[in-house]
């Protein structure tokens, strides 16, 4: 069972839910941070295509699963620009189901490609 | 059962153990990364009273799922400044249990909000 | 019962497994980001050793725990320098099971001391 913690001490945010509670899951999946990669190697073109590749390959490991984005409990988003943060948005927006998993958005230098604007990372359960 | 892991080959660390053990958790909590903004969006003045709202924000998440931070088993903090990590420590010290979670510390180089010099993300078991 | 995902539409890795599903896992282990510091507080020279010692320091955590790196479900890599990707890669090897666990490689601005070049964040399933 997954229980969203919103404690009214928290700013709200339309995306995340502050905490998520799993009790006993019986399945939990860890994805690996997803890229703006196609299964050819052809690297995505801007954040919003980066975005739906990536969001596109999350998919594809949670169907392997059994799972949908609803089952995601913990997002890591890591981009390397913050000006991409609205573009990134925008292109991921439905990814992240109602209500939203727990989170942590960071700017970082690179990721392990240098041509790679965002990557995501995830836990899901059921 | 929680149990804290302390291999003698590793050098010791006064807040943290290099591994912690969870056997068969009935409740496990994933809590979003926390920062030092209030309830009516208000940003902290400085690491010392950002370090104070986020661990404020990361008990009332815990407290939801009725468990407080000795429920703590991994924390991931990520710093903007490394000049900023005394401070840190300081006002963070009582939202560290003993024997210490397992965790990781970062020096990232923006946040989501650029005001922020601090974020706080944790799991917790019971 | 660990499972490892490799849906055909996700380019594929040497090294990484896109997801890895783990059904009600009897222990699961969090362990600390590692790093290059021997028990005695010497910091490695350069990528190799300090991966030598980062890899050395995960498997006494996961030995405490009964366990080795091959119930290693999720790294989280963590480099100050791209340059030293492929030091990395290549002292790293023998870590990295196969199949191999889910991960995310990250460059970052700099870790909890600026002579660290690498660390490695596990968490490990039984």
């Amino acid at each position: 069972m997954i229980t969203h913690l919103h404690p009214t001490s928290i700013a709200p945010s339309p995306f995340l839910s502050p905490g998520v509670l799993i009790t006993r899951p019986d399945r939990t999946l860890y994805v690996s941070g997803q890229v703006g990669v196609t299964a050819d190697g052809r690297v995505g073109d801007g954040i919003a295509e980066q975005t739906k590749i990536a969001t596109g390959n999350l998919r594809a490991v949670l169907a392997e699963a059994g799972m949908g984005v609803e089952h995601v409990i913990k997002y890591t988003i890591y981009l390397t620009d913050a000006a991409d943060l609205p573009g990134f948005l925008e292109a991921g927006a439905d990814a992240v189901p109602q209500p939203g998993p727990a989170g942590t958005l960071l700017i970082v230098d690179q990721l392990a490609d240098p041509r790679l604007l965002v990557e995501i990372e995830a836990v899901a359960a059921a």
